[in-house]
C-alpha cells in the first residue's frame, strides 16, 4: 500500500504580488494590513477562503513567511492561513520550533483570531507572539466555524509567554469576511454549524 | 519572494511494512493494533516521534490512510500522526471534507488522545468518529504537552456528531510511549511545560 505525499503550496499570484512589496513592516498595523491583503486577493483570485496571515521577526519586521487559506483548491481542511504560515516559515528557518532561532523571535499575524485547531498549532509552532484582525465573531457572522476554542483561549496563549493583541484593523479585516460572502464564496463545513 | 512547498511525506518503511498487512481491520482493537504498531516503528526506524494514527472505513474497516508522528524529521510542528493521515486521507478521497463521501463514513483512530491542534482539526476533517488509545495525561508522563484543550473535549466533538471511543488498549499504547522515553527519544517543546 502506498500512500501520497500531501503538498501544501501557496497560490502563483503571492510571488507577482510580492515582488514589488517592501519586506519591512514596522507597525503591527502594516503587517495585519499585509495579512488583509492576502486575504482579499485570495478572494479576487478564487485561489481558497477569505484568511490571509504572515510571520515576521518581531523586532525588525521583516516578513518571512506568508500563508492564505488553501482548504479547497488543495483539498486539504489542516490547509489554513495561519498553518500555511507556520509550516513555510519553519521550512525557510530549518526547524520545527521557530523559537529555536537565538535573538529573533517571531511573530504570526493573521487577518482573523485562530480557529481552534490553528491556535492549538500556535504554542507548537515557536512564535512568541500572535496579533489578529477580525475577532471570531465576524467569521461566524458569516458562516464559518471556530470550533471549540477554551473561552479563556487568550490567556491560554499568554500562560505559555506568547503575547496576544486583538482587533488590529479590525472593521477593514471584517470587510473582508463580509465581501467574500456577498461574492458568493464557498463557506466549508457550514452544515456542521449549530 | 518565493515561498517554497512543505511536502508532508510518510518515512519509507511504511510501505514496505503495509506491503504484508491484511488491509481490512474489522473491530477497533486491529485498528488500534495497527496505530500503535506504527508509533512502535516510527520510534524503531528513528523517523519521528511516538505517534501513529490510521484512517478507516468506519463500518468495513478498509484502511484509507496512516500517519507518524514527522515534526522532528520534516522540521514541521504541524505533522503530528493524525494531521499526517487526516491530509492523506483527503488527499486520496479527494476532497477537504471526509464526510462528503455518500455512504462512508470514516473514523480516525490515534494511538495517543489528540493534542489541541489535533482536537481542532478533527472537526473540519470530516470523520465521524474517533477511536483512542493511551490518554492526553500519558503523554504527558513522559514530557509531551497536549495543549490548552477544553475539559469537556469530548463533548464538544460528540456535540458535532463525532463520537469518540477512549482507552481502546490503552496500556500497550502507553508502554509505546514509554519505550520511547526510555530510548532517549526527543520530547520537543519540553521546556515549554508548566
Amino acid at each position: 500500500m502506498k500512500f501520497p505525499e500531501v503538498i501544501l503550496h501557496l497560490p502563483d499570484w503571492i510571488e507577482r504580488f510580492l515582488a514589488n512589496s517592501d519586506l519591512l513592516y514596522s507597525t503591527a498595523e502594516e503587517r495585519m494590513q499585509l495579512a488583509i491583503k492576502l486575504a482579499q486577493l485570495n478572494i479576487q483570485h478564487r485561489t481558497g477562503g477569505p484568511f490571509g496571515a504572515g510571520i515576521f521577526e518581531r523586532q525588525t519586521g521583516r516578513l518571512i513567511a506568508v500563508g492564505v487559506n488553501r482548504v479547497e483548491p488543495l483539498n486539504c481542511s489542516i490547509a489554513h492561513a495561519e498553518m500555511m504560515a507556520i509550516a513555510i516559515a519553519q521550512r525557510l528557518i530549518g526547524s520545527y520550533d521557530l523559537s529555536n532561532v537565538a535573538d529573533t523571535a517571531y511573530e504570526l499575524v493573521t487577518s482573523t483570531e485562530p480557529c481552534a485547531m490553528c491556535l492549538g498549532a500556535i504554542p507548537w509552532s515557536g512564535v512568541r507572539s500572535v496579533v489578529c484582525g477580525a475577532r471570531d465573531e465576524d467569521a461566524r457572522a458569516i458562516g464559518f466555524e471556530e470550533g471549540a476554542k477554551p473561552s479563556n483561549w487568550v490567556k491560554s496563549l499568554e500562560d505559555r509567554g506568547i503575547s496576544v493583541r486583538r482587533d488590529v484593523l479590525r472593521e477593514q479585516a471584517k470587510a473582508v469576511l463580509l465581501e467574500y460572502r456577498e461574492g458568493g464564496g464557498l463557506i466549508y463545513n457550514a452544515r456542521k454549524e449549530k
